[in-house]
């Protein structure tokens, strides 16, 4: 940066970040009730791989998780060993291999689920049974009662065997309110949790719902962590997810680039980088292998984000327009969050790099000309090839590779030579 | 739906959809300033075609124009005739169509810029100009007062000529407060604007943030209205939208499945549905074309979402694991919306289908074996097509397609006839 130049620090600007002073407004900071620490629990090889089409291999699920360890992500809700034979392989396996993450089952509110989690020698369960009456009775044509003296039974075992207990009542966001807390209740007096989540199975909650329904558990259950699952129906999962950590959420269950049944779960791209550059809140996940990760598991399953995603897309650091690219020259050495949120390489995604494309101007072509060495002071050679690739670009609907911008320069060029 | 069960009918409960009464706790709906009448700003057009790699023709971009006005968005930002003739254009045809859109420009703040506009005959202007001094010193190389002269001269002859002026400061949420103010101020009491937007370029807002600032401009500009324009880069950039529209903003800028500039701008069909199916505020878009729309101009602009993209993504309403399948199964009769969130349908997507994969079970089997006309009543018959399904599926880490499964099971099947 030029010496000309500075700017005061603060949580929402530096020079790895620059974000929004509005986001510690008063009003604002008020709501803050940040738990002192934060964690991550990644439901990728669960939840994630409900996914519709997905399918991943044991060998393949070993590998995610010590990608996940790699990255930092402080649990691993690894599979439903009761339910799959390779979930247990998968988990034995990984065991195994000291993993800085610990490594969580999903079960059913189970004797033989719990025992089996506790056999293999995981950290946790999460122990699922639903929140909604409806879905007891229609659903596994149970009694409430009977649900209930299963989550409590259940969990107890789980305790007594050493597990950390959550409990994950599904569909908990639009439960009958007295019917969950009766049921919640039950288990806190006659079984057992560490923690409670605020399930939202089915994408209902907004962001001010996420909030005060873990206000609300916070209160309710003083003492218990409290965690939040969401997922993002109508597209609000990493805001909420990002909400409930305002209002308190000490563990936060998210996915690799959103994977998840239905409209998948929560991407945990977004909240750390969220809690991080607008919250002042560093989860203390590792954010240079981001995109490595995302890269990895969407490989994986086959299932690409879109080209313009958040922080994981290709494409966000592209600029094709002349207008901005001519701003960007100019302010770079100045500061070039001027004209970015942040620094793209500090989530390992590639840095700025210009599009050829219908929106390019002289600076774009003039850059890609002096990487060929081809002269760039030759105002009539620089015009034509510019309006000849915006032809191209229009031709094809989309932007020129470098390849095809070299092929069309050399041609041209002949011309003026 | 069965006759013995009957719920209250309520905001966020219906025949179509299902949310959560959270999201109208009393906390909650004490932050609620909706504006009377809350309209949907395109930018689609504009903004979405900055996306990098996108090129869109004029011919396409009339045809989008025709999508969006039959899907009921109040106003289109169609582009920016000063500087692309293709624009231009494409403008003057959508003006002869008689859509039921509002046509507005994007317009520099430049007296001939918005003379082309007014000349044109559209509607209104979204005029811009940076908040940021240090891109209007750094990028344009203007001194600030320049800046707030061009602003003051275009916005009141374009006022003068019947445009509607919505003022859009570049980077709005991350100026110095009291420059970007004093900016306003001047253009208020010696130009002209009709509508303030609070532009968030670098989507650098939360959604808390992005409450805070439409209420202080809503408080500060009293008797302008107030617009809010987004972009993705947080992946916040929906419930920023939403947060804005509780907080009071009268237009909301989105684009078609989030296309933008870097990581997008926010997705139109996510705030409508949230705002309709969280927060009882129906904007007056037809639903219905939701999936058609996006399927239309994603294919035009070659930029596919996920797979398992929230509204719009192809799998959303695919079921695949057998456990909910068969919940699914026992509970439809009774109420679909006790395990989904709302009728897929109700947006033009394709309603339940099971996916036969690696978590299919018996149901799905017997279901595509029906569907074929072959026995569903040989158990062994079942169950070795199943664990065929599941090998295959793991063999090719992907799900089957239906004449894969066919296959399959044709082949299974003359081992048992």
């Amino acid at each position: 940066m030029t010496e000309e130049y500075t700017y005061e620090r603060t949580p929402w600007r530096n020079d790895q970040w620059y974000t929004s002073f509005w986001n510690f407004d008063q009003f604002a900071q008020d709501l803050f009730h940040f738990a002192d620490k934060i964690q991550i629990h990644d439901v990728t090889l669960r939840d994630g791989e409900q996914q519709s089409r997905v399918a991943l291999t044991k060998d393949q699920k070993i590998a995610i998780a010590e990608k996940l360890s790699d990255v930092g992500i402080h649990r691993i809700e690894a599979g439903m060993p009761a339910v799959s034979r390779d979930d247990y392989e998968a988990i034995e396996e990984m065991l195994k291999r000291n993993l800085k993450s610990d490594i969580y089952c999903f079960s059913r509110c189970m004797v033989s689920d719990a025992k089996l989690a506790a056999d293999l020698g995981v950290k946790g369960v999460v122990m699922e049974i639903p929140a909604n009456e409806l879905l007891i009775k229609y659903g596994y044509r149970w009694e409430t009662e009977k649900a209930i003296q299963a989550a409590v039974e259940a969990t107890r075992y789980a305790h007594d065997r050493g597990l950390y207990v959550v409990l994950f009542l599904i569909d908990f966001s639009r439960a009958d309110y007295g019917y969950a807390t009766r049921f919640i209740d039950a288990v806190n007096e006659q079984g057992y949790f560490d923690a409670l989540t605020c399930v939202d199975t089915m994408g209902a909650l907004s962001p001010l719902g996420s909030y005060c329904m873990v206000r609300a558990m916070k209160e309710r259950y003083a003492g218990k962590k409290i965690e939040f699952h969401s997922h993002d129906d109508f597209g609000m999962g990493s805001a909420n997810t990002v909400m409930a950590a305002v209002a308190g959420a000490d563990v936060l269950h998210t996915s690799v680039a959103a994977m998840g049944e239905r409209a998948g779960n929560t991407s945990y791209e977004d909240v750390v980088m969220t809690l991080k550059m607008m919250f002042n809140q560093d989860v203390g996940i590792d954010i240079s292998k981001l995109c490595e990760t995302a890269g990895f598991v969407t490989d994986l399953a086959h299932s690409p984000c879109r080209a313009n995603r958040g922080i994981i897309g290709p494409v966000i650091s592209e600029m094709e327009a002349g207008l901005p690219i001519g701003w960007f020259e100019r302010i770079k050495h100045v500061d070039p969050l001027i004209l970015f949120p942040y620094r793209f390489p500090i989530t390992g995604h590639k840095d700025i790099t210009y599009t050829i494309g219908k929106g390019s101007g002289a600076p774009t072509i003039k850059f890609y000309l002096e990487e060929m060495g081809l002269p760039t002071d030759n105002d009539d050679f620089v015009k034509e090839l510019n309006v000849a690739v915006k032809d191209m670009s229009m031709m094809m609907t989309h932007s020129l590779s470098v390849p095809q911008f070299r092929d069309l320069a050399k041609k041209i060029y002949k011309k003026y030579v």
